[in-house]
C-alpha cells in the first residue's frame, strides 16, 4: 500500500512525514547550515567582471543549457530534408515554446526565403485574383493569439505499445507560441470569395509545394496569415516570411511558406490528404478529413528523460494539456495506475486552443509510481486510454493518438515508457 | 485641414478614399495581378530542397531579420560591463519579448554560474537561517505570470527635451517576458519571519553584489522567486539561474543572480537607493523609494526606426502600454498632437502589471503627421505629458518618465523624435 500524500495545502507539503535526505530535524526543505562554503566562500562570478552588454546583440541561453535542444530520431526517416525532430517538454515551464525550441517537420528542407521576393496569390474562384507583397499584408488589421501546432503523428508511434523513452519523443510534435498575423477572412474578403467557394487550398513555397485543403467555414471562423511568433518574426523552419495558422486542427495543415491560396468548390484530395494524414482503420477504411487535435495531456516532470533525483520527500509533478476543440479547465493526476485519481492544480493563462499547465505537489514515499494524466475540455470530453482509442481505430493508425501516456518511476527516481492494462 | 481618417470598420479600412500608390481601380489592396515573376516563375526555394531537421538543435531568426538586436548606445557609459542595452520594440509584435531580445542592464557585467555551485540563502530576522540549492527550490509550487519589467531609467534621457530617435532607445528598457517561480511568500515563510521582520535586502551574486531593499508587504505579496523566462531557463544575462521578480517595480529591485535574501526591520539606504534610483525635485530634495512604473505607453510604428514605406492609404499604427497598477483597458491615440484622440483597438491578452498592445489603423492622406498614445489603466489614472511631469518633478530627473511620446512623421514617411507644447 503507497504511502504517496498530495499535498492538498501549504502546510502539508512542507511537513510531510516522508522527507528529504539530509532535511533539517524541523522537517524543512533545508539544504544546508550557513556551513556551505558556495556561501561563506566568495565565488570567482562574484569577484570578477562578467562580460558587457556588447556581448551578444541577440542572446542565447546559458552554456550550463546546452543539452536543452531539438532532437530527431535519425532511424525514423530516410533523408533529414523529410523529418521531424522533437521540443523538449520535459526541459520547458509555462505555456510558451521558445521558438528556437519549438520542433520541426519539413517535406523538403527548410525553404530560405528574402521577404522583399515572397508574394502571396489568392487566386480561384474569387472575384479579383490578388498578389500580395509582405509590405501589403502588414497593411492590414492584425491579431495576436496564442495556439499549439501539434502534428498529426504526435505519439504516432505508440499506437502499438509503448516505443520511446521520453516526451520529447513521445509527445514533443507540439510547440505552443504567440501569433501574430492577419485573419484570412479579411484576406479572402479582399479578394472576394464566390458563392461556390467552399474549399481553400493552401500551398507552400518549398521544395516539396506542400498542399492541403481547407473547408472555407473553418478559413472564414479563427485562420491567421501569420508574420510573427512570440514577439518577432517567423523562424525560416516555421514558415519565414508566412504561414497558415489553422487553430486546433493538426499540423501538417498549418503550410509554411505559404505562396498561394485557391479558393474552389471541392476539396483536392492531394497526397496529404490521402496516402497520408488519413487514419486505416481495421476493416481496410480509412478515416479522412480528421483534422481537429482531441484533448491530450502529458506529465513532462518526472518522465523518462526527467528522473528524481533528489529522493523521496517533497516532489512537483508537472505537465501540460491541451484540446483542439476549446480550453482545458481540468487535469487530473494518478501516482498508482489510475486506482486513485487527483485533480492537478492549473497554473498560467488558459486560452482557447492553447497550451496549458498542470502541476500536481505530493510527497513521494519512495516507493514505484505509475503516473498518468487525465485531460478534460470545455466540451466535457475526456482523455480516453489507448485501449479506448484502439477499441475503435484498430492499430493501423499513425495519426491522433491522443491516448494516456503512462510513466514507470522506480524506487531510485528513474523512469520508463509503460503501458498498464 | 487633414484629411486622416481612422477606419472604424473594416469596409471603411479597404474602401478608403487615399489608397496606395498602384492600387487597381477596384480601390483594392491589390499589389499585382499575376504577371508579377515572382509568382508565375518557379524561384530557387521551390526547386531546391532546404536545410534538414538537423541543421539547428536551438534554432536562430533568419538571416534577413540580422537587423533585429539589441542595441547600445557607446557614449551613454564608460564601460559596457556597467551599462545598457535597447529592446528593439519599432521591430517586435504582441506582448511577449523573445528572450534573446531582451534589454539588458548590468552594473558588473553577467555572472557566469553553474546552477551546480548556485546557492539562495534566507538569513536576518528569520527563525530558521537557510540556505537552498537549485535543486530545492524546484521542490516547491511554482506559479507563471506575465509581467513587464521596466529600468527605473526608461525614457530618463527625455527629461529636458527630446533626444534619441527611436523607440528602441526612448523605451526600449523593457522586455515583458512569462516568469515561472516559487512564490517568495513560500520561501519566506519556510524559513520563518519574525514579527519586526518588516523589510527584505535581495542580494545578486554578480560583481556589484547589487542589493536593493524591498518591504515585507511587497514580498509577501506577489514577487516571485523565478527559475524561467518564456518557458526554458532564464537566460544568463537576466541572472540564470535565479531572479527576483518584484512586479510593476523598478527594474533594479528584480536582483539577478539572486543568491541572498536578508530580513530585517528597516531598509540599508544602499547606493542603488539613495545616490541611485532616487528622483532629484526642483527644490533640491531627494524623492526615495518611488517603486512603482506608472502607466505609460508608446507608438511603435511608424517611428524613426520603423518609416511608413509604402505610400498614403492603408495604414497600421501600433505600440504598447503598460502600468505597475493593474492592467490597460484603453488607450488612446492621435495623429495630430493631441488635437483629437483616437480610441486604439486593444489586441491580445490583458495581464496584470504586463505589457498590452493596441492598434490603430487609418487611411493616411500622405500630410505630416504628430502622434502620440496615452494609456489608462485600470485605477482610472492617465499617462500624463511631459510637461504634467516637469512641473512637479523639475527638470533633474533622471527616472520615472512616463511622459506622452510625440513622433513627427513627414510627408515622406520618415519621422523623429519632437516635442510638442
Amino acid at each position: 500500500m503507497s504511502d504517496n500524500k498530495p499535498s492538498a495545502t501549504r502546510r502539508q507539503f512542507l511537513g510531510g512525514a516522508a522527507l528529504a535526505a539530509g532535511a533539517a530535524a524541523t522537517g524543512k526543505l533545508v539544504h544546508a547550515q550557513a556551513a556551505d562554503p558556495l556561501i561563506t566562500e566568495l565565488q570567482p562570478w562574484q569577484q570578477f567582471l562578467g562580460p558587457g552588454v556588447d556581448a551578444a546583440p541577440y542572446g542565447m541561453p546559458s552554456p550550463f543549457e546546452s543539452h536543452v535542444v531539438r532532437r530527431n530520431v535519425p532511424w525514423l526517416t530516410a533523408d533529414s530534408v523529410s523529418s521531424v525532430n522533437f521540443t523538449p517538454l520535459h526541459e520547458m515551464e509555462g505555456i510558451i515554446t521558445p521558438n528556437g525550441l519549438a520542433f520541426e517537420r519539413h517535406h523538403g528542407g527548410v525553404a530560405e526565403i528574402d521577404p522583399a521576393d515572397h508574394r502571396l496569390m489568392i487566386n480561384g474562384l474569387v472575384d479579383t485574383q490578388m498578389v500580395f507583397t509582405m509590405q501589403d499584408l502588414m497593411r492590414f488589421p492584425r491579431e495576436n493569439r496564442t495556439y499549439f501546432l501539434e502534428c498529426a503523428a504526435n505519439s504516432g508511434m505508440e499506437w502499438r505499445g509503448a516505443q520511446l523513452n521520453g516526451c520529447q519523443f513521445t509527445h514533443g510534435m507540439i510547440h505552443n507560441v504567440v501569433y501574430t498575423g492577419v485573419p484570412l477572412r479579411l484576406l479572402l474578403e479582399e479578394a472576394g470569395v464566390q458563392t461556390n467557394g467552399t474549399w481553400l487550398l493552401a500551398e507552400g513555397a518549398d521544395a516539396s509545394a506542400m498542399t492541403r485543403s481547407i473547408p472555407m467555414e473553418k478559413c472564414l471562423d479563427d485562420c491567421l496569415v501569420a508574420t510573427h511568433m512570440n514577439g518577432e518574426r517567423l523562424r525560416p523552419e516555421q514558415g519565414y516570411p508566412l504561414r497558415l495558422v489553422v487553430p486546433g486542427w493538426e499540423g501538417n495543415m498549418w503550410v509554411k511558406w505559404l505562396r498561394r491560396l485557391e479558393v474552389g468548390d471541392q476539396p483536392w484530395h492531394h497526397r496529404e490528404e490521402t496516402s497520408k494524414y488519413t487514419d486505416l482503420l481495421a476493416n481496410g477504411d480509412a478515416r479522412r478529413f480528421t483534422w481537429v487535435m482531441d484533448a491530450k495531456s502529458v506529465i513532462t516532470n518526472p518522465s523518462p528523460q526527467a528522473p528524481i533525483l533528489h529522493g523521496p520527500g517533497p516532489t512537483v509533478l508537472t505537465g501540460v494539456a491541451w484540446s483542439g476543440r476549446g480550453t482545458i479547465p481540468r487535469v487530473d493526476v494518478t501516482l498508482d495506475g489510475g486506482m486513485n485519481w487527483h485533480q492537478a492544480r492549473m497554473s498560467g493563462p488558459s486560452f482557447d486552443k492553447s497550451m496549458h499547465r498542470f502541476y500536481f505537489e505530493f510527497d513521494w514515499d519512495g516507493s514505484e509510481l505509475l503516473l498518468q494524466s487525465r485531460a478534460h475540455d470545455s466540451t466535457g470530453y475526456v482523455q480516453p486510454t489507448k485501449d479506448q482509442l484502439r477499441e475503435i481505430r484498430g492499430e493501423n493508425s499513425i495519426y491522433h493518438n491522443n491516448g494516456i501516456q503512462t510513466w514507470l518511476v522506480r524506487e531510485n527516481g528513474e523512469s520508463e515508457n509503460v503501458e498498464v492494462g
